[in-house]
């Protein structure tokens, strides 16, 4: 069986870390750890999220990032938008990219955005046409798209359908979210040899978390599956607000190792991501759930 | 791909795990989660080490918590022992079972067991033999099978060799241990297709710690490979002593969900053994490494 041999790990520790701890970072602090992100070899970072500031208060200072963010033009910063409020506020912090984003969850959807599947689709579409307009590269991603804590399994025709919709609406990658730790390594095999995912015209990638111990194992199953783009938050920080016992994103540093021990090159530097955890850590006082930048 | 549709987890937890501890668990506690496991499925029982108690304090009461066993004979209770004194003290104690264990890394050898490589090999030998004349079934185990933190990679010959050591003096099973972490899906993959261990007439084993994150990981991997017995602990409980660093065991409960979602039957009710990991958690007065326990 052979693999990628490189692979891209997405940094979003910064917004699905950050956006978490009821001890609100700082933005001086979000911008010294980004930077050490990106001085560690992470090509993508996510940097905030464009939501609600009553609702998600950690993420009130998203413009403020994105105004002091590193001269590093080898790195794309982006940022997360729920609705064309948040694409709009992305463009206006002037940023080239953004990640938009539905849940294929109904109940999810409800909690998370504050409306339906079916108006997540829709706002979807006007999203991606946008930020096109606004000159921003897009990635689309579907939340629960393995599963969701409140609505049980997730039809796969309804994870193909959103697909379908930000592909045509002219995504240029997307993303299949496992918000709630609920994809299996078969799972994950499954969805991604569906053929309208396997032969997309777009990279697919993944956003797995470990709330059931399996995100590294279904990294592993996605990367023999040929996948490339990989979301990891360093020391695994992270968590849906709205999802009660949603835990950790897969941990950029264990990532890093997973993947270099399956022969693809990520071009990351575990040992500086850890730097970065271990600062983080110390500021919000308690260990964080990756392994490896224990041992740095 | 198939997979093997019947695993048989291993609950090393009160070894391997209790072990670790500095806050020494008291007999009585040791003897409540010990049944707790069984009631919840788990067939085979690590319940001590038979080790220098002035080395090991935590396991001093191994003969104790023998005595106190519950009645339970579809369950096989089985202690630890690095030498043929362990051996005698495990017999005297009235177990039926022993795990016989040596390391392929001499540095790691001589600090867990104060004896070189080459003199374990003979250990293992005479403690085989021991343990089959006082009428004991035997698991022999080759810690650091995939590297060692201290010597670095272990040559695969060196494990082979031990391996067919262990199978040529008698044991009934074999365990291949990766004591501190080192493992990634392709080495474990590789060894287990050793045509050496892939043809043994015995079965294998794995053994796994989670320190570089991987744990789970492999276990997949081990499974792909038709690999039946793992070793887990309670809530990902478990370290070497005398491993700088060394992390948990992969975690009964996470290990249940991951093989179940391969198709894999464990038996084991992960919700109650979750429960014993709430109640140790408690008694510790800390979070154990462990997943799945936090949703339960």
């Amino acid at each position: 069986m052979t693999f990628p041999d490189t692979v891209t790990l997405v940094e979003v520790g910064p917004r699905d870390g950050f956006q978490l701890e009821s001890k609100i970072i700082p933005t001086a602090l979000k911008l010294e750890i980004i930077s050490g992100l990106s001085a560690a070899g992470l090509k993508h970072i996510q940097v905030a999220s464009f939501v609600n500031p009553r609702r998600v208060p950690q993420m009130a200072d998203a413009a403020a990032v994105v105004e002091g963010l590193p001269a590093a033009p080898e790195v794309t910063f982006f940022g997360l938008a729920l609705n064309a409020v948040g694409v709009r506020r992305a463009a206006e912090a002037g940023l080239s990219c953004v990640e938009v984003s539905i849940s294929a969850s109904d109940a999810h959807s409800r909690r998370n955005a504050g409306m339906s599947h079916e108006a997540a689709l829709r706002e979807g579409k006007k999203m991606v046409a946008l930020a096109n307009d606004a000159g921003m590269a897009v990635t689309a991603s579907i939340q629960c798209a393995f599963g969701c804590v409140y609505e049980g399994p997730i039809p796969a025709s309804r994870v193909l359908a959103a697909a379908r919709m930000f592909v045509d609406a002219g995504a240029g990658r997307l993303t299949l979210a496992d918000t709630t730790g609920m994809a299996t390594p078969l799972s994950v095999e499954a969805m991604l040899r569906e053929p309208a995912l396997a032969d997309a015209p777009v990279p697919i990638g993944l956003h797995l978390h470990d709330t059931r111990g399996l995100g590294l194992v279904n990294a592993a199953a996605g990367l023999r599956c040929g996948i490339t783009f990989f979301d990891t938050a360093l020391g695994g920080m992270g968590g849906c607000p709205f999802v009660a016992g949603a835990a950790g994103n897969i941990a950029t540093e264990d990532t890093v190792h997973l993947m270099e021990s399956m022969g693809a090159r990520t071009g990351v530097d575990w040992r500086a991501v850890a730097a970065c955890t271990r600062r983080l850590s110390s500021f919000l006082e308690r260990p964080l759930p990756g392994r490896l930048y224990r041992l740095a």
